[in-house]
């Protein structure tokens, strides 16, 4: 991994109003700036530069950023595909990550068009979006291991994801992701302003880790579960995606196809299950 | 406008888990389902359809949704440009919107591409990002006039937005952008699962209602305020923006580019003014 500066968070003036006073103060407010991600790829005499995304982020973990939306957007399959990453080395250009690929490999490029998982099918519903996703990913939704997961563990994760959040606590204004083991330990959190790009951080720790796929891991969603997280999650293998905030109707149909369990509006005392896996045992049994 | 089939939230099965239950019950969702947004355009002999952009949305509202994407992303600077707003009419394609441009209108089609902002000048950072804005705006920024605003009406602006979101009630699941008047009547609102979404059905029903620039209004924004929605805000010529939630660093720097008034953590006794447009006084006092 390459080093990462760290300006997540930036102080900016602001003034407090309230009923009684108006004070000039100044705010903590979280950093947002555009992230490029280029791949260089073909043949020895023949290697082509590409740029693949700009995405807004909020600087920090950007090679895991890039890593993690190459893979949950599969271009590509694996970590062994990837030979460095790296920044340009061009001095103001901090906010473009490289990422080479082994000259063996043929990228997946038509899936760097985010209008391929709607499109592709032909007919424009959810639906055919769900299939299109079966196809590029490179884990089977049957071939997972059974997972045992008690209620009483998944009521101690939202705190655990508040007090690991340390951005959030200065700022308010950032999501977070946060990878679990199934008896509650924090493996890795991620912040960012863009929800799935908290996420892509999550997944690129877990790819350079050696960690893939996560289906022994819980996935913690600092707020609402919306059809790309989950088609994320999918595409990294996770079982059991738990989000604080409430699901979409089509993370629901998207999480039942990948037999995922996906519980929401996760409180210290509650839940709700929305799918259960038939390889995640949920005991609600209060001991 | 179109008929719009009302098909916002859905009815799911769930299992609600608490410490001392597991009660079997039906959850209502905010339902995502991609929707496929394509324009008509060229001389007589020679039309061309174009798919412009595939969004996860939030059914209801679509022709706005089109309509105001196609304005907010610089694809189209005036409803004259517009001749019609459709569906296919193909049976289960409800989720494409078409529409059809003006013979003598050539839509500013580099536009769509949503890198455009960030990449075109060169230099990958957020005030290269802000400058290229600026080109495309059909408004010129200092072109405002006078806007006076108490603090007292915004102190009532939340409240009313959650009186109007009954999709919110509902689900928990969904953003909402709210357009009032400068004494705080409620002009419009839209929800969506996707912020942008919300905004740009906003800003689609006012150009349908030729309100455009919209620099006697009052924009709330039901979460956070990021970049892409004060860039769209912008577009717009939304000159006081209010988000109940944190702006990010790159979204204020925006709104000071273009001389918008950006508020946050609106609530009914306080605020932060983040930056203050020459145009705009912000009265303070109690009364």
């Amino acid at each position: 991994m390459i080093h990462q500066p760290s300006v997540s968070v930036k102080q900016m003036p602001v003034k407090k109003v309230t009923r009684l006073t108006t004070v000039p103060s100044l705010d903590t407010l979280s950093v947002e700036e555009p992230l490029e991600i280029r791949i260089v790829f073909g043949p020895g005499t023949n290697r082509v530069q590409k740029v693949i995304s700009v995405t807004m982020r909020t600087p920090g973990h950007d090679a895991e950023l890039a890593l993690g939306f190459l893979f949950t957007e599969g271009i590509i399959s694996s970590y062994r595909d990837v030979v460095s990453v790296s920044r340009t080395g061009i001095p103001q250009q901090d906010n473009v990550v490289c990422i080479e690929l082994a000259e063996s490999f043929n990228p997946h490029l038509a899936q760097a068009d985010r209008n391929f998982y709607m499109t592709s099918s032909c007919g424009l519903c959810g639906k055919k979006s769900i299939q299109s996703i079966k196809t590029v990913s490179a884990f089977n939704p049957q071939d997972k291991p059974s997972l045992s997961v008690s209620a009483k563990m998944l009521y101690t994760l939202p705190a655990t994801l508040r007090v690991a959040q340390r951005v959030f606590a200065e700022t308010g204004g950032i999501h977070a992701s946060g990878l679990f083991t199934s008896e509650g330990d924090l493996v890795v959190l991620r912040e960012d302003v863009g929800r799935h790009n908290a996420l892509d951080k999550v997944v690129g720790n877990a790819i350079a880790n050696n960690l893939l796929p996560l289906n022994r891991h819980i996935l913690l969603l600092s707020g609402r579960a919306s059809f790309e997280l989950i088609q994320k999650a999918a595409m990294a293998g996770i079982s059991v995606v738990a989000a604080i905030g409430a699901p979409s109707s089509l993370a629901v149909e998207l999480a039942a196809e990948f037999d995922m369990t996906l519980l929401g509006f996760l409180r210290h005392d509650r839940f709700n299950i929305y799918t259960s896996s038939h390889h995640t045992l949920i005991s609600t049994a209060d001991k």
